[in-house]
């Protein structure tokens, strides 16, 4: 890579020397790449347009002037004769009416052959084949169809080419290399994958903008420069000249000013919202990323699911053409957790965990009693192993696996396998339990069974057998772009229990004591939970069992990626003040309005609850995720023009930057 | 205020004191609070919907649920009769289909009268007169004409009245202070006005939206995080504990990233960009803006200026419903400069300065030649006194002001105080001057002249007489929203000469060889320009007059305020080396490439350039602005949901706020 960056950089010819001739010829040289004709056509406007198409059946000699870039390096296949493509991708970019999404795939209306016939004494040379692979340049010639080419493909033959600017060899070596270097991001943007990548972004932006506008949305803009709160994940501080030892932070999502909005009468918010998280960047997340934000007023759960799924079936439509089943299919936490062990389950396979509590109960730890199944047919002698326990469980976390011969000692030998590892206590004999089981659960001589146990209530998540679920789809199963399986996951747990850090017997220990949110300290309790809430402030502790309380938090799941979360808000300034203090513990926080609270984060937000705030619901979709699902890529950097690197660099600006003391000292800053 | 806050945050009676029966009212309150009946309508719909007018004219009893704030208090006209007013502002937000700019100011559709009737028997009371002004409510009731009232409006007779959030009296209190503090944006946003703001603000972005899509733009977002640059204001610094000693800097612009996306191969691009500024805030300015941002691949200016002239066409067509002359009209630098004193001037007047210099030539001071005046012809006796010069000019910046009685004595004695205030070098005798300029110019009796200098191509902006022009507009003229007079502002300077800071005998010193960019230093010169900028190496020094070297940088101006800028960019690697190293002196950046720049701040554009990246020009429009004057605001505070204080302040949520040395540690940071 060095050695080509060292070619690409060598000296031009320019300014080398200032004397008049050099510079008349930069004048001449300059003269043609800032006034060159402008262009009479688009590429794929020759092959969609009628009156061309029929002027060229007709044998009319089309003049155009097309401008791009010489795609490949020019083939000279005679002294004469020399071919070569010219690349505009304009056609991935028509206007949002004329888009459809089929035609985004479409590559072969983005460029078009260059012929150049030096045999014909026409004037003007254009010794096309001295341009090299990705010059930039202004084509003029005439249309006609390749000869022989029953297709109907076209070609130019080039009267005159203009070179608007020259380019390094770097490039069409880059094109080879299968990694391309982050310091030449816009050499593979120019690609057709990343050209249409760009383009579906943006289309989709188009889309979701106009649902919003038909469901009567507003979009409002809420300031970046926020100000630091205790809640979620690491901000950014942005130090200000202005307000010496003050600062901004960046917000890591509009969430308090949206609802904010809802006290200032906005009824229908929405917004493309930039966000910020300061963290060691995890597999494929971004320092900054986009959000579609939206709140509404005076309404609940339903009212907000109605919109986003309106949304996402017209993406599906239009960008995808595939038609979602409306509405939404709808499962509760708990059901995702025994079903499929986790909380975002990839509902394009229907495989579900089974549980056998009515069978046996496993008493190795007291809060992991639910003993469950995976069941898998294989169709081969081979099948997916155990899945491992992450690092720091004991292997009690992996499960049991076992290929079932339906003989009578083999379902035994398993179920006793199966005692030994879970210490289960069975409701009958191993041999009446184990018959039972294969029975009842359909289990056929060659499946293959997965055991583990879990807690009535899941906060382990995934589960062992949620994580062996995920490993069997993955390495067994395909899918195409028509299976799509949206589902609402619906009565989270209000809060999670803080985990002590300690593994216990290979168990993450849980403090029932230590609440923290599930989605966000805003979140509004079920009502049927909300009297367990209130009694547990009676004796002045905060001793509510986040098994039994539930929150109205949804979270849109489409293929097991986690695409969106909202919540029905807390309006009420006094229950809201009463979770914050009495629940969450957050420091500052008086549970009585009108107490001195200098160093309440929150004032804002409870005073604006607490002048007239109607009821409101919301919810925000990751923006590049969605744009990475759509695009059909794992990852959402090949969804986002210029993204930041694991390390939170961006190799071609080469941000973050080192800065100077005399930099720090405007904001009276030092390092340390 | 602080009394009154005071008494909005008195003690509500909720959780004082944990008993099972305050417990079960609470849970009795928020039932009502978070499980209401849905709305059936919106207010507007009941004097929009033809079937509604037809059911209430056929007597139908139609039974509605809606929902909204109390608009004002209630108004009990008897023992049994009650009256107040819903507010429901969703008119404004109606879907952009049906949205209409004149429609937007029309506020009657936003509230509906209620009428409490406690005669009749009948069940349930709703005790409207209980409920405060700007609660929150859910009312179910009857429409029906309002009795004996002609004009067709309606009224609600109130069934049930439930209440969706209380609130503090500070609301109804607030709303007749003239101030609104800022502290409770919330509040001020309820009111009409500020609802308008906000609807007409998302309009305007719609709008803008679909004439970039109907010119095949393409929307991309580009980094927030970006790096410290050299150029343009003062930045923010974002320090990242992910790279110690690092930080990134919040953009200006997005100018080298679109720069980087020509080069990417995106043909047309715009975004919505947020951009910052952390300078002392001036007046109306705010340290983070949005900015209507655009480029364009392979085009000059003239197809630039086709899009952003059918964009402003477009907004005031749907937004105002005035049609706008098309093509807008254009003036030089040079043209605004000599007939009206500034590059942003104000053509709904056309009153221009005229240039005296076939009669007469200054001679005070050898950069300030040119003699001109500006003729005023006022309605009365009075007229606008001569606009005192700013603070460190001397008097001989303050325009000489005459009215003119049209006797011989008179205008000779006009030219003789002339003469001696600006060392006048007469072309003949002061009698057949002072004729010839009254003659020659249409000077009338009572007509007021104001005289003063100028340098031949002035970097003095706005000029005496410019100023003076200003204020007789703003201080006898008068227009309305139909007085639109766009202008292209074309051929700046490319380079301003930098002021010494002093200020000799009243004029300002400008250092002709200490040059900085008149717009930025990726703005194109001239073709005309370009051999003179040239050969200006040839002596190895920088030595380019200022005054002849134009450059390819485009304003639009609307009414005087300058609402966007643009320019045709350099796409030529080794021409932006020249201009950078040669002539601007950015420091660390080489004149050839391939020499080793560990400093140079855009080796990255530079790079971009040397590899095929097309010929590009684009513009950007200050969108709050835009906004702003659309609205009929002078402030664009008024189409900012959360608009920052001058010292840069949110007082509502309080940011800036102080960081802790903990906080600061992450980043290896410490106040000093």
């Amino acid at each position: 890579m060095r050695q080509i960056l060292a070619r690409a950089l060598a000296p031009t010819a320019c300014f080398r020397r200032f004397n008049s001739t050099l510079i008349e010829r930069e004048l001449a040289k300059f003269q043609s790449r800032f006034d060159f004709p402008k262009a009479t056509h688009k590429v794929w406007q020759l092959y969609k347009d009628k009156q061309i198409q029929e002027g060229i059946k007709a044998q009319e000699r089309l003049p155009v002037v097309l401008h791009g870039w010489l795609d490949s390096a020019p083939r000279k296949v005679s002294k004469t004769r020399c071919f070569a493509n010219l690349r505009d991708t304009q056609f991935l970019y028509r206007t949002a009416l004329d888009r459809q999404g089929d035609l985004l795939a479409d590559e072969e209306f983005t460029s078009i052959q260059l012929f150049e016939d030096l045999s014909e004494e026409d004037g003007e040379k254009t010794m096309l084949r001295r341009i090299k692979q990705e010059t930039c340049v202004c084509v003029e010639g005439i249309v006609s169809p390749v000869k022989g080419d029953k297709s109907g493909r076209l070609e130019i033959v080039v009267n005159r080419i203009t070179v608007l600017n020259t380019t390094e060899d770097l490039v069409s070596q880059m094109k080879g290399t299968k990694e391309w270097d982050p310091k030449y991001r816009y050499l593979q943007l120019r690609t057709f994958a990343m050209q249409r990548a760009l383009a579906m972004r943006s289309k989709i932006a188009s889309v979701v903008r106009s649902v919003f506008e038909h469901h009567a949305f507003t979009e409002v803009e809420t300031p970046l420069l926020f100000r630091s709160t205790p809640e979620g994940a690491r901000e950014f501080l942005v130090p200000t000249r202005t307000n010496e030892g003050k600062m901004y932070a960046l917000p890591q999502s509009p969430q308090q000013y949206k609802q904010l909005l809802m006290a200032s009468g906005v009824h229908r918010y929405y917004q493309f919202a930039k966000c910020f998280r300061d963290e060691d960047l995890r597999k494929d997340r971004q320092p900054e990323f986009t959000q579609i934000d939206l709140e509404m007023a005076f309404v609940k759960a339903a009212e907000v699911q109605v919109v986003v799924e309106d949304m996402l079936r017209t993406l599906w439509k239009k960008i995808e053409g595939v038609e979602l089943d409306m509405p939404f299919k709808k499962l509760t936490y708990s059901e995702c957790m025994s079903r499929y062990g986790i909380d975002k389950p990839d509902l394009r396979s229907d495989m579900a965990i089974i549980d056998l509590s009515s069978w046996a109960t496993s008493t190795t730890n007291p809060d992991y009693p639910v003993f469950e199944i995976l069941k898998y047919r294989p169709k081969s002698s081979k099948f997916p192993p155990a899945e491992a326990a992450p690092e720091g469980y004991a292997t009690l976390r992996t499960p049991l696996s076992h290929r079932i011969r339906l003989t009578k000692e083999d379902r035994n030998a398993w179920l006793r396998r199966c005692v030994i590892r879970f210490d289960l206590q069975l409701q009958a004999n191993v041999e009446d339990v184990a018959a039972e089981i294969m029975a009842k659960n359909d289990i056929k001589d060659g499946d293959v069974i997965y055991a583990c146990t879990r807690q009535r209530v899941p906060f382990e998540n995934p589960t062992p057998l949620g994580r062996q679920r995920l490993a069997i789809i993955n390495s067994t199963m395909s899918f195409t772009e028509t299976d799509v399986a949206p589902l609402w996951v619906v009565e989270f747990p209000l809060f999670t229990p803080a985990e002590t850090g300690r593994v216990v017997d290979g168990y993450i220990e849980f403090d029932y004591n230590r609440l923290t949110s599930t989605h966000h300290p805003f979140t509004m309790p079920n009502l049927s939970s909300l009297g367990a809430v209130l009694h547990a402030a009676n004796d002045g502790t905060s001793q509510v069992d986040p098994r039994v309380i539930l929150g109205q938090h949804y979270d849109i799941v489409v293929n097991g990626v986690e695409v969106g979360g909202g919540s029905t808000r807390i309006h009420d300034a006094s229950l809201q003040r009463f979770v914050l203090s009495r629940i969450l513990r957050v420091p500052g926080v008086a549970l009585e309005q009108g107490e001195s609270e200098p160093n309440n984060p929150f004032t804002h937000l409870l005073n604006a609850l607490s002048m007239g705030c109607p009821p409101h619901a919301g919810l925000a979709l990751g923006f590049d995720r969605l744009c990475a699902m759509l695009f059909g890529s794992e990852s959402i950097r090949d969804v986002i023009a210029f993204p930041k690197t694991q390390t939170g660099a961006d190799p071609l600006v080469g941000s973050p930057s080192a800065v100077t003391p005399e930099q720090l000292d405007i904001y009276h800053l030092q390092l340390k």
